[in-house]
This record gives structure tokens, sequence and C-alpha cells, in this order.
């Protein structure tokens, strides 16, 4: 793409409103905009991000034997009546009433919804297990949205639902989601630490929530100093095979937010123990039949019992991790992309855009990049060469290639890696083979 | 996928609520479900194919340089205050109240919405043309929602919106709009006929609906007998060339929806005419500053003379391009899906799932044609040969595998094309090669 027509609005300036670095990031970088307090566009630079990490939540999830559906946004309240939830809720609902006066809601979650669907379409203990998952917009009326899509009022969330015989596939299930979700965020640049959480409003009595530690995180956490030592992708998950060890390996180390840890008495040595601030980017539930029941979710067993289906939940924040992720890679001068999540692998800059030899030279190297599978951003703007370097440091591309009249007498281009800083020059074809290596 | 695992509730018998045929076929395919009226979830199979069609909208509007973004399914009123929409566009807009009382509404078209992000990002000349979509849900709270989803509340649609410093240029943007949705249809299996239209109430002088011819149609249309014969892929358009000679080719061929068709003066002899029932899939506008006026969507021209933008908006029914595809391909067994958009490429048929020797064969043939590359789904349930071949054709993927004793003893497979119902004996290595050959 290149910049000249593409549509990425950067801002030089903070803005005001924006308190959380995450947030101010996003703008400045022509992520997104506002359009009503916690509602946002995502622009295309920042939309390229969030399709790369629903398509690596979603590949997760089928690895894991999800299945994908999709839900609508706007639910019928009827069902809600009959958890309890239409009441209980309070104003986070976002309630409406259509033309026929009819009570209607924008989902906050799913869980009536996806119990509603099972029990009209499954009815034999043959057709279980299923987990069944959707990555869908939400709307959660939030008194005050703040920090960006941090905490917006309308955010993308993939939410699963597992349907099970018994206890033991209702836990089979959920370990299923538990390593689906470390897997997911390693893959995401992201150490994730599983903690063991209150289940809350939603019911059921096993939880886990992940989170990812950042200076700039919402909570207070507590966890062994061997978790920044871990490495989840490393282990082969077989997920037909016996998944507790897995669990009990990803749980044996110390991990609590605060509302379980207790600071008198930690248990773990005091030499052992990292205190930091944590952001929630997913939370595993396993419900029992909390809303199978009262909704009569039933399959026939196989004597013609009845029995009531056991359901775990499991939630990642789709639109939050975008946030989340440049809480946890950034610097002064911008975002710091993992390669797996941006929305760019690297950027090309020519520094003189009115120089003829220049510009040939950096327009044969951008149709060589795109030939070689390598998605570039080609800055090829008239501006300063302090403009674009500081442009591509703000959007935070795994890599930056830079062209101009000097490298060019010397048969070179200048390589920049942007996480590490270090620069080297090289032909265009090394240039063009390094990038690729990271691909 | 193996159907014992897959969530595809089938129904034998014609839902009685569904009167057009691909509202039934929809619901008996388990590719759709009902929550409430004209709102629906997409079960995994229908989810497939709603995605194919959703990659091949994307894929060619980003060819003819459309950039894509997502905005949000929420606005907020005071822009439709500004454009006078608000109070102009009746019951059919599903108007919200938030916790605050601030007025929202669940957007059913985006004119507003784009024309705010356009004049807070877009300053200058030099950022013209642009051309920005999103494939976002809508919602319009029809009086009597019918027919599935091709006249549902909810629902998927693309929406582009050109802007241009003059006149020439916004008929360029529209040209471009016009080849890629001629393009676009063609790749989905349907002869799209582009037709003349009123702009009603979204404005402008300069408008074509795309029809697709079904008997089942919701319209009478007229044309040249001629367009069955015309192929739009055929032409290699080059996006940045001269685009009116496409134009004109495309339009010179006689076609009108009843309100424009003169049946007493037709301009062509009978003929030459088709009469039939069409399905409009999609509509191009040429708006000019109905919008940006108003919303004072201004960029400074070279001489930092304000510039009034030109617009156009493009919108495709995703959703309900799934009905209309099946209204247009489907017999008395089922549907029959394009390759295009076929949620998967060939169903597998395991005749004897009780016999070991046929079960070893089928589970075989699965296993090489994932390996293949061939998206199958392999009926590997304990149902009687009757049973799954009715399953098969009413599913209807491009290519049926059917492995039983008899085939097995003579070392072949039976391969039957759902389309032409033409069947053929072949070794498992040629069915696999003849398939490909397809994709």
């Amino acid at each position: 793409m290149r910049l000249s027509t593409y549509f990425l609005p950067l801002l030089r300036e903070n803005p005001t409103e924006a308190q959380i670095v995450s947030h101010r990031l996003m703008l400045r970088s022509g992520m997104i905009r506002q359009s009503s307090a916690g509602i946002y566009s995502w622009l295309p630079f920042g939309l390229r991000v969030l399709r790369k990490i629903e398509n690596i939540v979603r590949d997760e999830q089928n690895r894991a034997g999800a299945q994908e559906l999709l839900m609508p946004t706007i639910q019928p309240a009827e069902l809600w009546r009959e958890s309890g939830r239409y009441d209980d809720y309070g104003d986070e609902m976002l309630r409406i009433r259509d033309r026929h006066e009819r009570d209607m809601l924008y989902g906050p979650t799913n869980e009536e919804l996806i119990t509603d669907i099972f029990r009209q379409n499954i009815k034999s203990y043959r057709d279980l297990p299923k987990n069944l998952y959707h990555i869908q917009w939400k709307f959660r009326d939030e008194v005050r949205p703040r920090f960006g899509v941090m905490r917006g009022r309308e955010f993308l969330m993939k939410d699963a639902y597992s349907f099970d015989l018994d206890l033991a596939g209702a836990r089979r299930s959920y370990n299923k989601m538990f390593l689906a979700y470390l897997r997911t965020f390693a893959r995401l640049g992201l150490k994730a630490i599983p903690m063991r959480a209150d289940t809350g409003p939603i019911g059921g009595d096993l939880s886990h929530e992940f989170i990812i530690l950042a200076d700039t995180g919402e909570s207070q956490v507590y966890c062994d100093k061997a978790w920044l030592n871990t490495d989840i992708l490393s282990s082969n998950v077989e997920y037909d095979g016996d998944l507790q060890p897995f669990f009990q390996r990803w749980t044996a180390l110390y991990a609590a937010t605060e509302e379980k840890h207790d600071v008198a008495n930690s248990p773990i040595p005091a030499a052992d123990l990292l205190a930091a601030r944590g952001i929630e980017v997913g939370q595993i539930f396993y419900l029992g039949t909390k809303y199978s029941r009262p909704m009569n979710a039933v399959v026939a067993g196989p004597d013609g019992e009845q029995i009531v289906a056991e359901m775990g939940c499991y939630g990642i924040g789709v639109s939050r991790l975008t946030g989340a992720i440049i809480e946890a890679s950034h610097d002064d001068s911008g975002i710091i992309w993992p390669e797996s999540v941006a929305p760019f692998h690297a950027g090309l800059i020519n520094l003189r855009a009115g120089d003829s030899a220049s510009t040939a030279a950096a327009d044969g190297l951008y149709a060589a990049l795109l030939k070689a599978g390598i998605d570039a951003l080609y800055d090829d703007r008239a501006e300063s060469p302090g403009v674009k370097f500081a442009a591509m440091d703000l959007i935070g591309l795994p890599w930056q290639l830079v062209v101009g009249p000097r490298s060019l007498q010397r048969g070179v281009v200048e390589v920049k890696n942007r996480r590490s800083g270090q620069r080297e020059d090289m032909t265009a074809e090394a240039a063009i083979n390094r990038l690729r290596a990271g691909l």
C-alpha cells in the first residue's frame, strides 16, 4: 500500500482525551476514531490489526474443536426473562423497543441465545460434546466508557459455549479452552497468565482469568517470577489426548489477582513473587446447569432419560486485545507490533520523493517486496525524512527499509528492526530474504 | 469435517413458516435459525457460505482501489439530524436511548457516519480520490420481515462511499464500482444485470440496480435476451485505465425494471425481449453533494479554496446474496452451490458405516482429500444410504463421493456432480484429481 493514497490520518500531537498510552497511540496512528462515547470506527490500519487478532483467535478455537457460528447482535428479551437475567442485568444492558413495541436488547453476552439454539436443535446424547463459538460485536452501556477500546461500549468479543453430558466432559471442554487460550495469547505475542477467578454474576464454580502484565494495567496481580520464563508454544498439545497434565502444569506456578492474594500470607517466598499491574484479556467459566436447567436444555440419554446439559463459557476480548497488545509493546516513539498481528510486515521509506533515482529504487523495492509476499506500506509522500521516520516509528511495523540517495550510491538499503532498534545496511535482495525469514 | 460431530441440524420436512424456496432450504440445510422476527443466527454451515461471499465482495472492492474500514453498528442521532434524515427515516430506523438519555440508532446505512469521518480526517485535495467501504451488520425495522434472509431486519451489507474533487472524478469512481459489481456477481456464479434505477430517498441523480434473474424474484424486469450470453469475467478490467468504454459496453444492451419499462413502447423488438422475475442484489448511486454540503465535508484545493466533496455510495446485500444464490441455483432435491461459495467443496458418503472395510476406505479417502487441500464434509453417520443421499443433495455441495462395499470390491468410488447429476466410477486418486481441477 502506498501511503500517498492510504487512508491513514496520523496525529502529531497527543489527543487530550486519551488517558492511557494505547488509546493515545491508536488515535495518533490512525487506527480508530470515536463516533460517540465508547464507540469507535476502525480505520483501515486498525482494522488490519483487529482482523489478524481475530484470525489467530479463530484458528486456535477451531484447532481445539470448537465450531464457529454467528448469532445476531439484537436479541429478544423473552430469552433473558427465562434465565432471570433480564431484570438483574441493570443499566449496562442496552434495551430497545422495536416498532411493534417488542422488548429487544443489544446482546452484552450470549448464554441465553446459544442455549436456545441448543435446545431447539440438539436432542440426543450422541450429538455431544459440542463447543460453539462466535466472534461478534457486543454492547455494554458502561456508565463511564474510557481508555479507548479497552473499556468501550460496542466491542468485539469471541465467546464460546460448551455443552457436555456430565461433569467429566465439561471439565475436559474447560481444559481444551484453557489450553487454547494460552496458545492464542502466546501467538499474539503476549504472556498471559491464568489466574483462578471469582465467577461473578455469570455463575458456575470454576473460572480462570487470563491476565497480561503491563505497567498501565487496570488491576494489581501477583505471580511467581518463573512465569516470565515459560514458553507455552513449545508444548505440543493434542486435544484428543489427556489434557489434565497440561492444565496442572500451567496452574502449578502461583498466580493470583488482588482479590485472591493475601499479602500478609503469600504462599510463595517474597524473592519469587512478582507484584505487577495486569490487564484481563480473557476469562473462562464452568457454568454447570445454571442456564441449561431453567431454559430446559436437555438431551435424551442412551435409555431415553433426560440429561440436562453441563455448560461452560469462554470469552476473549478481541477489540480490547488491540489496546492490550499496545500497552504491553510500545516505547516513547510509538507502537511495536508483534509480527503475528502487525498490520503490515514492513514499512518502506523513500527519503527523497523528489529525486528520480531514489524514487525509481524505492518503487522497484516496493514491487519486489510485494512479489516476495511481504505486505509493505510504502511511504512515498513528499515529506521530510524526519516526518517519515517519526511516522514509521509511531505506527510500529516490525521492519523498516530506508532508500535514499546516499545508500543508493553504495548499492544498499538500510534495514531497521523496530523492536531492537538495530540498523543494518544490505542489498535489496538480502533485505527481502531477511524479511521473508520472519514470515 | 465429520458430520457425526458437525453442528448441522437438518430438517426433513419443509418448515411451514417459509414461503420461498431459499428460506425453506436454508432452514432445512441447517444454515440459519430465526431468533426473532427477521433476525437470524447463522449456524456453521450457513456462516461458511456467508464468509465466502463476503470474501469475494471484499476482494473485488480492494481490487478496484476501495479501502476497508469498519464503522460501528450504533450511531449517534446528532449526525442524522445534521443531514436531515433523522426525522425523515421513519419507523424503519431502530431508535435507541442510552443510559444517559442520549438518542442513538442502529445504523440502517452509513452516509452520515462516513461523511463525519471524512470531514474530521481528510483536509486536502491531495488526499482525494478516496473510496472507503465496510462490511457490517445493519438494522432496518421492516414492518413485515419475511422471506428469511432476503428481507430480514438485521442484515449484513457491504457499503462503500467515494469522495472526489469533481464530477469527472465521481463518475470515474462510479464506473469502478459498476465494474467491480459486475465482476463480484459473476464470481459468485450469478448473472447480475445492471438496470438504470430511480435514486429514491438516498438522493443523487445516477444510479444502477444489479438484478439477478430467478423465477421467484420479487419484481418484474425486462432485458435483451443477449444478456444471457454475456461473459463479464472474460474482460480484463484495468482500473487505472479508461473505464467508460467498459461502462458503455455493459449498458448497451437493454435492461429495465418494471418502473422504467414501457410495455406498450418497448425499445427493442419483442423477439429480443426477455420478461422475467428479478432479485435486487446491489445498487450504486452518484450522490453529488447531498451529504457533503449540509455536513460540510470540504477539502482545501491547490489555491486554498474550499471544495465540497462529490460523493457516491455503493451497496451489496451480503446476507441477502446467500438467499439469492439459492433462489437462482437449486432443484427439487435441494441447493446447488456454485463452486466459488460452496461451504465445502465435496461431500463424502460412507454407505455402510457399520462395515469395517467400507469405513477404513472412507476414512482413508477423507484423509487424502484433506491432504489434497479439498475441503470435504464426511458423512460418517450410522444412517441409511437413502438418508445420506437425500442429505447430501439437500446441502448441495458441488461434488459427492460415495464409498460402499460394492464399489470397494471394484476398487472405485462413485463421483457425482451435484449440478449435472452425472455419476462416474473412478479410482480414489482419479477422483481427487478431478476435484482438484475445480479448485
